[in-house]
C-alpha cells in the first residue's frame, strides 16, 4: 500500500461541498479511507449535524493520540469574485484553490493522511484516534460537543489532543494555539420615555444614556495582558435606533458589545462588571437599561509543557522554526476540547480563510503531513 | 348681515380634508368668505402650494394689521383610534372635534370672524391682511415665504403681524410667543476601517468614536437661558449601525442631533462648535467624523413693547389672565414672519394639537374671536 497523498485528499475534499451544516459527502469519504485503513469508525450525529469518531488500536489504552478537526466551511460569498470553482479542488500557479483550503480541510487531510500512514507503517503501542465534526463553522452545539459527550458515555478517552485548524499567520511553523481568549456578547436595550426634541426635559433620550454607556465602556483598558495571553478587548459592534423623525427623541435604543478576554474574567466577572456600568448609567439618566449576555467560550490555557514542547519540537525539525505558543485568535473547538484533556491547536497559514479565492500553498499540504507524523512518532516513541 | 359664526367657520373649515399639501377646499372657502366681506383676495400658489392673500382697505396704507395662519393639517394617523370622523366637523360634549380643531383651523376661523365684524362694524383707517398658507405642516418652502416674496414684489406690507398658533399650555390667556428659540440638526457620519472583533487595534471603529461624540456632546450645557429664552437644548435622535454580526467592527456608524437654540448662538456658532468637537474625536480615536447641518430657522426676538403689550392688553381684558411673553416651543412660521416686521403669536390651547381626537373647547373659539377683536379695536383706535 502507497501512502495517502495529503494533497490528492485535500481536493477530494474541497470537492465535498460541505457548507454548513451540510455533510456533502466529506465525512463518507473519509470514513471509507479510515475503516479500509483498520480505523475503527462510528458516525456520531446528533439533531442532523454528522460527526466522525475513528480509532485505530485498543479502547481504553493506556496513550492515545487525539487529532480534532471540522470538515464543514463557511458559505462561498460571491461565486463570482471567485478566480475558479469553490468546490473545483483545483491546482494551479502553485495553490490548491477552494472554499475549505485553508479552514480546514487541507489540515484535515494532512492528519489523516499522517495518521493512515503511521499506523500501517509503524503500528504504536496505544491509540490513535480522529474526531471529525461538519459543525465547527455553524452553531457548533451539535459538533466537537456531541463527539466529545459520546465519547464520555462510551469510555472512550483522548490523553492528549492535537486541533488541526490554521494557526500560522505568515509561514508555516511560526505558531501554534495553546489556549484561547474567551468570548461573550452583551446585548443591550435602553428603553427611555419619547418625546419632542424641542422638550428634552420631559423625555428621556435612551440614546444619550446608550452613547455615554457605550463610551465608558469601550474606554476603559480591561487588563494589560498576562504571561500567556494578550490583554482582553472590547469592541462595540452596532449601536442602533431606527428613528428618521429629527424632531422626536425615541423611546428605544439598543446596543451590541463583544468581548475576547484572559484569563484574568470570566464570563460571570464580565457580565457583573457590565450589568454595573448599566447601573450608574441608568441612575444618572433615568433610563432603563436591561442586558442579556451570551459567553462563547470562557478563555483556557494548556500551559506550556509535554505536549507543547512536543508539537514544537517537531514544528522545528521540520521547518526550522520554533512556534510561538499563543493565545491570540478567535475561538475553535479546541474550547470543547480542552475539558477533555490537554490540547494544542497547530497547522497551515490561514491568511485567506473565510475569504473569496481561498486558497493554499501546495507544498504546504505535505510539509504539514511530515510534521504531523513527526508528532505522532515522537509521542509514541 | 350677521357676524360670522367663528365656530361653525372652524367646523367648515375641518371638513376640508387639507391635509398637506393638499388645498382641501379650505383657502377656496376662506377665499369666498373674504371677498363677499369686501378683502381684495389673491391666490398666491407657488410650485403647487396654495397660498391666499386677502387685504381689506388701501394698498400702502400707513398702518396695517396682519394676520397669518395655515389650513393645511398634519395626517389623522391611526383613523381607527378616532372617536369620530377626523374630518367631520362633529359637535359633541362641549368640544369640536377633527384633525386641525386646535392646529389651527380654530384660529384661523376666530382672526378671520374678527376681521370680516371688525372692518364691517367699524371700519378703521388702514388695512387688515391676512396671509393664509397650506404648507406650514410641510417643508414650509413655499408657504408663508411665498407669500411674503410677492408682497415684497407687489409693494405689499404689514405694520404688525399676529400668528394665530395655539401658544397657551392649558388655559386660554396665559401664554403668547414673542419669539422662538432657533432649530437646527446635524447628520454626523463616522467612517472606520471595518475588521474583525477580536482584533480591535486592527479596525478603527466609527461606533465607539459615535459615542464618544454624542456624550460629548450631549453632556455639554449650551447655555443657562436668557432674559426672554429658555436654556438651548440639544437632544440626540437618532444613532445607527445596522450591522448584525457581533464578530465584525463595521465601518459606518451615522447619528443625528436636533438643537434648539436661543439668542446666545446662531446656526453658523453651533454648527462650528460641533464641527470642533467632531474633530477632537477624530483627532483622538482615528475615525472620520464628517458632518452636515440644516439650519430649520435661527432665533428671533420681538422685544416686549407697542405689540405685545397691546396683544397683552387685550388678552387680559377678555380673560382676565396676563398671558406669559414666551419663547418656548417649536418652529412656527413667525420664523418668516419677524424678517418682515414685529411678529406676536397668540391662538387656542394646544393640547391635543398632532394627536389622534385633536378637538378643542367651543367656547374658547368666541373667546378667541373676541381677544383679536378687542386687538383690532386697540390697534387702529
Amino acid at each position: 500500500m502507497t501512502p495517502v497523498d495529503p494533497v490528492a485528499l485535500a481536493a477530494d475534499l474541497i470537492r465535498c461541498p460541505s457548507v454548513t451544516p451540510a455533510e456533502g459527502g466529506a465525512l463518507v469519504l473519509l470514513e471509507r479511507l479510515l475503516s479500509q485503513a483498520g480505523f475503527a469508525c462510528t458516525r456520531v450525529d446528533r439533531n442532523g449535524t454528522p460527526n466522525l469518531f475513528a480509532r485505530w488500536g485498543q479502547k481504553g489504552a493506556a496513550r492515545s493520540f487525539g487529532f480534532n478537526g471540522h470538515t464543514d466551511v463557511v458559505p462561498v460569498g460571491d461565486t463570482a469574485a471567485w478566480t475558479c470553482d469553490p468546490f473545483g479542488g483545483q491546482i494551479s500557479d502553485g495553490w490548491l484553490w477552494g472554499r475549505g483550503a485553508t479552514d480546514m480541510k487541507s489540515g484535515v487531510a494532512a492528519f489523516v493522511a499522517a495518521a493512515v500512514d503511521f499506523v500501517r507503517e509503524t503500528p504504536p503501542d496505544g491509540a490513535v484516534i480522529l474526531t471529525l465534526t461538519g459543525d465547527e463553522e455553524g452553531d457548533a452545539t451539535d459538533g466537537t460537543v456531541a463527539l466529545l459527550d459520546w465519547m464520555d458515555a462510551q469510555g472512550e478517552s483522548m490523553s492528549v489532543c492535537l486541533v488541526g485548524e490554521p494557526t500560522c499567520p505568515d509561514r508555516l511553523g511560526e505558531m501554534m494555539k495553546i489556549g484561547r481568549r474567551g468570548s461573550m456578547t452583551a446585548f443591550f436595550t435602553a428603553q427611555g420615555v419619547q418625546g419632542h426634541s424641542a422638550y428634552p426635559h420631559r423625555a428621556k433620550n435612551p440614546v444619550a444614556a446608550m452613547a455615554r454607556l457605550i463610551d465608558r465602556l469601550a474606554s476603559h483598558p480591561l487588563d494589560q495582558g498576562t504571561a500567556h495571553f494578550d490583554a482582553s478587548t472590547l469592541a462595540v459592534t452596532t449601536i442602533d435606533t431606527g428613528n428618521p423623525a429629527t424632531n422626536v427623541i425615541p423611546a428605544l435604543c439598543r446596543a451590541t458589545v463583544n468581548i475576547r478576554f484572559n484569563d484574568l474574567h470570566t464570563g460571570a466577572s464580565l457580565t457583573e462588571w457590565l450589568r454595573a456600568e448599566a447601573a450608574t448609567v441608568q441612575a444618572d439618566t433615568g433610563v432603563q437599561i436591561a442586558m442579556t449576555a451570551k459567553i462563547s467560550g470562557e478563555s483556557f490555557l494548556t500551559p506550556p509543557g509535554a505536549l507543547s514542547n512536543l508539537i514544537a519540537r517537531a514544528v522545528e525539525a521540520e521547518t526550522g522554526l520554533r512556534p510561538e505558543p499563543s493565545t491570540s485568535g478567535g475561538t475553535s473547538d479546541a474550547r470543547f476540547v480542552r475539558a477533555h484533556c490537554p490540547v494544542v491547536e497547530f497547522g497551515l497559514v490561514g491568511r485567506t480563510m473565510h475569504q473569496v479565492d481561498e486558497r493554499v500553498d501546495v507544498a504546504q499540504i505535505p510539509a504539514l503531513k511530515a510534521i504531523y507524523r513527526r508528532i505522532l512518532t515522537d509521542y509514541f516513541a
